[in-house]
């Protein structure tokens, strides 16, 4: 994140923040900027005739935003169409999933060039709405337009949790374990080879996780429903800045084991620890219940990685040693 | 509108209508593809305990998604920041106003080069939120990116409108008069103006309908509650091609009188008839409740364009002669 946008976005939310009551006609914003969504509860109009004060829904709204631009997010020449499709909604989805959330809609904003050919569309959508549909997602619009330079696209999505149960960032607390899902970095590896221009090498597996990675929208909901999860963030910038955003929502530091760090043995600690795109999930867990806590979930490992701490100190133990855990990566707001 | 652009937004609303029940979780969607926004109702949870099948709301959602981008609607060296940031919102704003809503929540998706200049960004928000101020609109949230080339915009507004209230593009009868707010035009003749390179000798009213157009909101929200108008959309694209996308949508054929079409004196023809970025309203009215519609709301005027009749043709009245209506423009959807 260059300098104007981190002024940007500090600038923006603080405008936000004193622009924005906590309640507009029925919909009250229970929380804004700071979280993967913006959680909604619906309550009843200020004309309600009715004399009970209960919420109007049961369930809280979630929205999510995410851009995905190419020379950006993606190269055109590296990646195929069915794969920018995918991954366009799958941002917004691990935004879902990290607010133990299930997607209902979304909206795609989408501006491409001129030239773009017909196929090269027809795989984009492909790619898309087969995420859609296994997501049980419907389009319900968005907008398009030409574009001057490269692909464009804008994800919106909104999902539904039960009132008062979305999870967020801001609910861990010292003694909490920390874990994650699946395994880290390999969004990463896949980058990184793709950059020393060997494509036509590497096998599709290696490929998969930065190509198509899979939104954890069966774990995340099932650690809402058990009441796992006290704190919750998905893994789009990176294990370190991931976890400093949760802990700083949260006003907590965190220790975190090296070893215990799931990886792929092809895979560098720096891209478990500093890649981007895994789109796994990383969560806190009471101590007293981590024993409730499944292994593996849909298939997919749950790691217990370390602990939440007091103070503010994110520290990495390598070898019985506390080390200050850098903390690199991308920033959105 | 390009060939690719055209195929695309034709087999995304196939598709998605495929896609898309009307019904995920607690949100009916009542609305999709082919309207100013898109609509939902918040129903009962199917697993709900209530014995009653009433709505869980008494209010339906109302959701729009905006692009803007440099280079394609809007250019910097001709556009003060401020002005960009008011446009931003200014669009989705008045999609809400089309269906009749009241907006509440905005989220901006914002994507600028590094080399931005902090001042154009500071600019570029007060712009943005004082049109979010006087509209009663708070940012929710958002996000930010880097862009490869010019300034990318992505806004979504929420809003909401009393249940199965919404004023749709396809309530329009055979027999209904026309109507439209404003003045036309005056966006496309201070682009053209613009595009002339004489800026500097361009009197600040000259370019306030390109630069600082005003949503329609409360002439929107005023034509619902009154029950007024049967049918309703915005003027984004220009006269034309927007009034051909509210028969087609309605079923039905239009004819409009030339002297009719509100402009100023210095407005070709050609502006008002096809000129985009006016965001004035177009909308229709059951000729028995015309009486009932002032000739001005909030300071705008409201005038009589022509009526809706039987068939699917589009008519221009010129001296009593009957021309067909070319419908030019910009095409989303």
């Amino acid at each position: 994140m260059h300098q104007t946008e981190r002024q940007f976005v500090e600038r923006l939310r603080a405008l936000a923040s004193r622009h924005a009551p906590a309640r507009r006609g029925t919909m009250r914003l229970r929380r804004g900027i700071g979280d993967d969504c913006a959680v909604f509860s619906i309550v009843p109009s200020s004309d309600s005739r009715r004399s009970d004060s209960r919420p109007d829904s049961r369930n809280d709204l979630l929205v999510t935003t995410d851009l995905f631009l190419e020379g950006v997010h993606f190269r055109r020449e590296w990646q195929p169409p069915a794969s920018v499709g995918h991954k366009v909604l799958a941002r917004g989805l691990s935004d879902i999933a990290a607010m133990g959330g299930v997607p209902r809609y979304a909206f795609l904003s989408l501006a491409f060039p001129k030239q773009t050919p017909a196929k090269w569309m027809d795989e984009f959508l492909r790619g898309l709405l087969q995420l859609a549909e296994t997501s049980g997602v419907a389009l319900a619009g968005g907008d398009t337009s030409a574009s001057p330079s490269g692909v464009v696209a804008d994800i919106m999505v909104m999902g539904e949790v039960p009132r008062n149960t979305a999870v967020l960032r801001s609910g861990a607390r010292p003694g909490d374990e920390i874990w994650v899902t699946g395994q880290l970095g390999g969004a990463a590896l896949a980058l990184a080879a793709l950059r020393k221009r060997k494509k036509a090498s590497l096998a599709a597996a290696t490929l998969q996780p930065l190509f198509y990675p899979q939104p954890r929208l069966r774990i995340g909901r099932a650690l809402r429903e058990r009441e796992l999860a006290s704190a919750m963030i998905d893994l789009s910038d990176g294990l370190s800045i991931d976890l400093a955003r949760l802990c700083k929502e949260s006003g907590v530091g965190a220790r975190i084991e090296e070893a215990a760090i799931p990886r792929s043995a092809r895979t560098p600690l720096d891209c478990a620890l500093h890649g981007g795109e895994d789109f796994e999930l990383l969560f806190t867990v009471r101590s007293e219940r981590t024993r409730l806590l499944s292994r593996r979930i849909g298939g997919v490992p749950l790691t217990r990685i370390g602990r939440i701490v007091r103070g503010r100190k994110l520290e990495l133990m390598r070898g019985g040693k506390a080390l200050p855990l850098p903390v690199r990566g991308f920033e959105h707001f």
